[in-house]
């Protein structure tokens, strides 16, 4: 087989296994990838998510390359289930992609999807997949993980007098977004944005920090994927409280205040914390941690300095 | 809203909420949909696949309704599960559909899923879900089993003197392929062949029997998926071991030989089982059950009294 070897002409039996050869085995699997299902260890409970990206809708094939899909599809699932509060275990992924598609391409696409597990959650391991043809390129991933005898830290547990902490970065995936939308060529923008761009095409993210701030009492948890503001709202609408921001903290991440607060896909876990939790929060957790309001009883918004900010973020169906 | 609805205009939040009412609760969801994962109860361990469906590649629109796919996909991934030996216990389905698609559409999808769970696997429910705009419909869906403290059924155990039974129809989906190939309208075809368009369009099959099958001993089993005599190369080579199957057993299905042997999409379940096991299963599994054969010593290959069966099947990439 050559480089320039298509699904077309290999045959997905054949690409398969050249694409399972390079993905990492998963400590978990009792059985892996070649039966009709694989199989995990057992374990404590499960956390389960699952998500799909789309051309079109969710990438474009002229800003992403298929190793940029490998790494985004792995951490957009993994930080899912880090926001539970569990350590993920085991993903299955299922690609649909053009006949004439290299099988080249399928193997960026596997190698980066294992260096992205091996930096965000080593030992996590590809244990089930299936490759078709499809008119439109997909890319459909579930992520499982365990819970280790916690409880799962749900959007509604966030009480008066917790702190807001913010684990990862936030506003530079917007900020890459906006940019290739101003039509820059994107080779162009990964020289003089590699920040931005890697956010956005190919974000890695503080995975195993879910499993840390579960087990240092975090009372609610999610992965920001529709901006801070949006997804600020689901946590207090289901915790029933008000969220505030402070905005010298807002200001200190390396994005403009717009795409901090309303950008999509910044992958941090947004947390809420006892305060008396605080302090070991941010020795623990180093720099990636940064505390970036309180939560206020009261009707349930999101506000920074008690002036409200308006509900609106990440659409793909509005856009 | 209306049943005129469609994705467009609805949102995919909306109508992402009104598909989950429809959706049965799974009994082992801790925490069901809506947070960032779904949580399962603890079990053994966890048997998982996944199985995307592709319009096109794998299902025609003009052929299949919105409620046959909700069929097909919770059938397809329960059996691959069943085929391990587990009990299922969830499934998450990512959905990418047109944007003009009917939330009418959807939710006969929902409740066709939901209908076909309750017949197969009672108490499995979705846990989890996604919904997209796509320019090809598309359906990806990730089941879980449980193994309740047994070993694995895996496609390699299969030994000499061992009986080959198959628990649920062959041919008849093959033989409905055939028949919309050839051209008949499907709804003319749903009058005049109803068995072969539910075993094609909308298949049910006996998952209750895999885990029935390990528990009486099975040593090696399969989904049967791209035909009889190419899944059972599988089992033969794995278990290094030739398949002999009874002429006059193949002939007891409802369909033409070629589709017995060669028709793709059964979904039943092949297994081998010891000799004196046999009685027990054939009385447990009622008439679901046929033995079909025998395993022999030999080069691995698959024969009918004796004599080699081509190696051939369900291939989509060579359609």
């Amino acid at each position: 087989m050559t480089a320039d070897d298509r699904i077309r002409t290999v045959g997905e039996q054949a690409a398969l296994a050249r694409i399972i050869a390079r993905l990492t085995p998963a400590d978990a699997a009792v059985v892996g990838p070649g039966d009709d299902s694989a199989v995990l260890a057992a374990g404590g409970q499960t956390a389960i998510t699952t998500d799909t990206m789309f051309e079109g809708g969710d990438f474009r094939l002229d800003w992403s390359t298929f190793a940029d899909l490998g790494t985004k599809c792995v951490t957009t699932n993994l930080t899912d289930v880090a926001a539970m509060g569990a350590r993920p275990t085991a993903l299955v992924i299922a690609l649909g992609v053009l006949a004439d598609t290299t099988v080249e391409q399928l193997e960026q696409f596997a190698d980066a999807a294992s260096a992205a597990l091996a930096k965000q959650a080593p030992g996590v391991g590809v244990v089930g997949g299936d490759l078709s043809v499809s008119p439109t390129t997909t890319i459909a991933v579930t992520a499982l993980g365990d819970l280790e005898g916690r409880s799962p830290v749900l959007r509604s547990g966030a009480r008066p007098g917790d702190a807001i902490v913010v684990c990862g970065e936030l506003g530079l995936a917007g900020e890459g977004l906006r940019l290739l939308l101003e039509g820059t060529p994107p080779d162009d923008l990964r020289r003089t944005h590699p920040r931005e761009m890697q956010a956005h095409l190919a974000p890695i993210a503080p995975v195993a920090a879910g499993a840390q701030l579960a087990r240092l009492g975090a009372t609610s948890m999610l992965d920001v994927s529709d901006g801070l503001v949006l997804d600020g709202f689901r946590v207090a609408r289901a915790s029933a409280v008000r969220l505030d921001f402070d905005r010298a903290a807002l200001d200190s991440y390396d994005a403009p205040l717009e795409s901090v607060l309303y950008g999509g896909e910044d992958h941090a876990l947004l947390a809420t914390v006892p305060a008396d939790a605080v302090e070991r929060v941010l020795s623990e957790l180093g720099s990636d941690a940064r505390v970036v309001g309180s939560v206020e009883a009261g009707e349930p918004q999101v506000t920074t300095g008690g002036q409200p900010l308006e509900e609106r973020g990440w659409d793909p169906f509005t856009r």
